[in-house]
């Protein structure tokens, strides 16, 4: 089975294991885990922020980041598709009591108007108590739902700008930073730069088995251990796994761009296919979103898991594929084959299905 | 002073504060108030339900019955511009933890599809811990923000029998049901049939001074009554105030449609003014909003308000006016003339600010 | 029926209906309403405060409070038997999200060493973020499930200057504070003096149908607003009923010493009964708490309810009695009678049924 | 430094790296890790309940079992001192907006009568809407501030029954019950078997660097399967410490007695000493619970600590002292003897600070 859900499927290479095996620990509630410290401090340094902690998922990172910053009843401005908003357990509500305000990206991109119109015109004729303040703005780059569509630097410039002038804190979720990055060549630090705080994720394509960083400055950092603590992210020798995302830092990030080669590749491979609508272009790191109109979504993933890959619907007509280090270019040109012999032989219905590639189309409860 | 900022503003007349000033009252914690009993006898049948629960504002009776429904972690559909989401203090979050899911609505109606599109299409693949399950949705009508809009009854059967099919609670955002009703024909009642639960207001256009009720399953209320309680909103003696209620529901409903009328006149004497953009057929009940094209519309309002007419600006180009019972044919008339002098003095900025009609804009963060 | 369940089932008088008909009224949202204003400015100023909102009920005004100083996973100090804690509904848990940490007060009536050995001592050694950081101290003053005990000012003192010195907010449960200035002589503003804020009642002892007030600093009380928007305590031509607390703070609140006489005669009728274990000295002001040792609470007042008396049973072995301002020395010697007569009745069980007086049981989840 | 601060700082032996090196993973969170589906099927039979579900810490395994059977403003029932109330960030009321009610336990261990009157008698006099409903009882074994108190079978059975009858759910928080059964012999399945669910932790004693187990019905470890996503614990490749805790189960349990052992030893070497005051009949299992009465505890810690030997003070008099796998017998004869040495030089204060044993001391926010 070769499998293109997620690169959360990697899995930990030997190289990796041993340094895990090897690692020196303590207990992280009584910050005494040697590797864990060294991890947040360097990667703290590498994203140029003051402080940084250590968490077992990258929902955790974010959820804590928005609680940090935030009290029930405060408005959080979200792209209307942003991980944090559809994609972690509605924990922005249930965990931090805050109304995602939704802003119109197109594909996890908006503008700074976008942020103006959610903001609105405060008058003193309106009752400051009705509406629910807004506090915060999450920016996801890469962003998955979108793609893995990278942010234009001068946009997300703009769009920063924009919500420090009206009082926001800002968030970056970089999950996928990293692959931002080695598609840009602009380093992850100059990304957050523009940010108070920013999460970064080791258990994707980074090839670790678990983790996350977020990353800010010292007294948030702070704040953000106690929130961890709370619910229950408390680990004791977390060095164990602390090492795996230490070696991906040292090891696998390079390596993303044959993961984004092969993304292109798959593309190519498929967007000519009868039924699949695909925009090559709209391929820029390692995720591939493309839609089918011979079948529904669903349908189409189950026939080409039978024949040995194995991908998921997004929505009526999306489809998700995701390479990554366990995935070699051989794999990537049979997943191409196998979706050209279900493709082909529904080519008859090809149109009749879905109505626009999943990349655009934005209404999505159910991507990943 | 002409207060056309909203129908919360009515007061009460002699005859509904005489009918409170003499209501036999008692403790309604203890279930011992009978005017409140009575008001809830006669609204649950009046809307067809089984039972009913009196609290003291509407946006109590939303958020208690959308708490009612749901647990922390739980998604919700609304309309993108419902008062439940934009206009109660954040509270969906704050109160009961729930993730707003938006439908794209057009002055607050959306369709069936726009429904199954939020919902997306379950699969095996996709693991059921990641999204935020939906278990409601919620309805506005008349909508408010969506200018006073009246769901067509077909398309609101259509969208209330898509929310059954899959599995969703139902609840009716009736803050100005009556407007719906008094325009179309249609009962309250037949409305109401569509859902598990109605909300109605006393406070805004039936002119009593406090108070909203909310109806539904017998099990539900009960439920409600724990909620209700438990935010403070279990009232002593709330018969003096539910009297008022009482006499709206057997007096003031009828005349709703002398405010229809109202605000009919006035959308015509405004809509052929320079630099004001209004479609006169878009004023279906109480409720007119217009957009400004020669100034800001904080900038309008200010305007006006220097003149004898106090109105909301609602986004940047938006202004709300809405005649209730104490507002007369000369005060509408007087109000046109003065929104015209001010048009006038501005009419050769005429659409040189804002890009279109606040009833089309739907993203508004501040409307009222 | 002679109804002693709670001061809350007082009724308003004619004077007071006659003076809540003729308010004048506005909407109180846009802080519109100009006898809800006065009411907010003339208890500010008898309180000794910058500001003050006012709300429809006690559980509102303390809830709001504890929201307003807090945010989720914060510590409040509560005696282990404080009304804000056992009889509003979960609300510390459901709407502020802070855990509890209770004193053992006697009576309501706890030491500065309590304190200190709740807040604990800390040490380097132990994470700070392992327990909830106590952020709020809250003193019900007279104490309801302590029998209307008043707090020595003295003790009082000592307490706030602790929890002052530990670095917490200090909130007053005031809902019957008058009775603690009416039975002692001292202001409420002196007792207000030593707290940042203090909530009070009107519909209890008072007789006002509904609401009271918050009072503290100008920045809290604006934050207060903002909470008690969210929660649906908004409303509107609130004036109506703001009257009638205007005018209880004008007319009712010298009359409750009759209250505290009715509750010394009726304490003294019943303590020399068999099987009514009751300290008279413990009646400090209206409320008077015995147990029963003959049969259980619940059994005791079915049969004084047979006999046209309405007491509330609380716990196992306890009986609450309330007189208050619709009631009159005539039906407290009837009271004392119809006690008397069921004592009698069952005075060889005497003894045989419970351990203690529920004054000094302070393990209660039920008393009211 | 000999290390007795706590369990949790147990390091993984080489032996238990190596499992962990060797491990077969998958994505959890696509129910794909081979190992935490193997964990959590041998701790679900281990412990006869229908199914397990694998989390990082029994901080969350706890507190999602709370969140998995209550609603906000639920309350529920716990030991005053117990480690979900006092040592898990509030996170009861944090993350579950459920109240706390307190139970008075003696080192943890309470009665059937403690919880009928925490239950009180409903009567109809008395509205449901006031209290919060209690849904749930928690129960601790061994009991951490209890000083590793094993709860005697009779009594446990006693009042799981009492909770039955009453309706409540019933979890154990069983982070130490390995300990219960080794001290008692009495299979973890049979005092699982009294309850709902059990969560048991592997980063304590069994010497696993993280994670918890959380076993119950299958229709709640489903439920509970929800919340820990939602939390932000889905973690990916979790079969690398998964397999910890797997080696720790098949071979670190029995050696548990061990650890038993040096508790005796080191509560026997000091329980004579001066100032120091300690019942050595109270130490069931692994930890030591001791009080100072020459110096604060702080204070003594301090000493201590200094002289190589690191412990956790708690609340003003006490300390606490933990063998576990990597403390040898030579180990904790130098920890007496340093304790001796800080204990002679303040022998002539002995008696003058503190009040009694901390064992006994149930007032206690600082306690870990």
């Amino acid at each position: 089975m070769i499998d293109l859900r997620s690169d959360t499927c990697s899995q930990p290479t030997d190289a990796m294991r041993q340094a895990m095996a090897t690692a020196p620990v303590g207990d992280d509630v009584y910050s005494d885990d040697p590797t864990v410290k060294r991890l947040e401090r360097e990667v703290a340094e590498f994203l140029g922020k003051e402080d940084a902690v250590y968490m077992v998922t990258g929902t955790m990172t974010n959820q804590v980041a928005i609680r940090a910053y935030t009290e029930p009843g405060d408005a959080v401005l979200f792209d209307q598709n942003a991980h944090v908003y559809i994609l972690e357990g509605g924990a922005p509500a249930a965990f931090s009591g805050v109304l995602p305000r939704l802003l119109p990206g197109v594909r996890g991109v908006f503008t700074p108007g976008d942020i103006e119109a959610a903001l609105g015109v405060p008058h003193r004729f309106f009752p400051s108590t009705i509406a629910a303040p807004v506090k915060l703005l999450c920016v996801e780059n890469t962003h998955n739902i979108g793609g893995g569509k990278v942010w234009p630097m001068e946009q997300l410039k703009a769009v920063c700008e924009t919500a420090r002038r009206r009082g926001l804190a800002l968030h970056l979720d970089g999950a996928r930073l990293w692959h931002a990055s080695v598609a840009t060549g602009i380093p992850e630090s100059t990304y957050a730069a523009l940010f108070d705080s920013v999460s970064i994720c080791f258990s994707k394509a980074m090839g670790a088995p678990v983790g996350s960083i977020l990353a800010g400055p010292r007294d948030f950092i702070s704040r953000a251990r106690r929130f961890k603590q709370q619910i229950g992210g408390g680990f004791r020798q977390a060095g164990i796994i602390a090492a795996g995302a230490l070696y991906a830092l040292h090891n696998n990030r390079e390596r993303l761009a044959e993961d984004h080669y092969h993304a292109k590749l798959l593309a190519e491979g498929i967007a000519v296919l009868p039924g699949i609508s695909l925009d090559v272009q709209s391929v820029e790191t390692n995720i591939v979103r493309f839609s089918v109109t011979s079948l529904p979504a669903t349908d189409f993933a189950d026939r080409l898991y039978e024949r040995g890959l194995h991908v998921l619907p997004s929505g009526s007509d999306g489809i998700r594929a995701i390479p990554y280090l366990n995935i070699t270019e051989a794999d990537v040109r049979k997943a191409v084959s196998i979706i050209e012999s279900v493709a082909s032989e529904h080519a008859d219905k090809a149109g009749t299905y879905g109505t626009q590639g999943v990349v655009q189309s934005t209404k999505n409860s159910a991507g990943y």
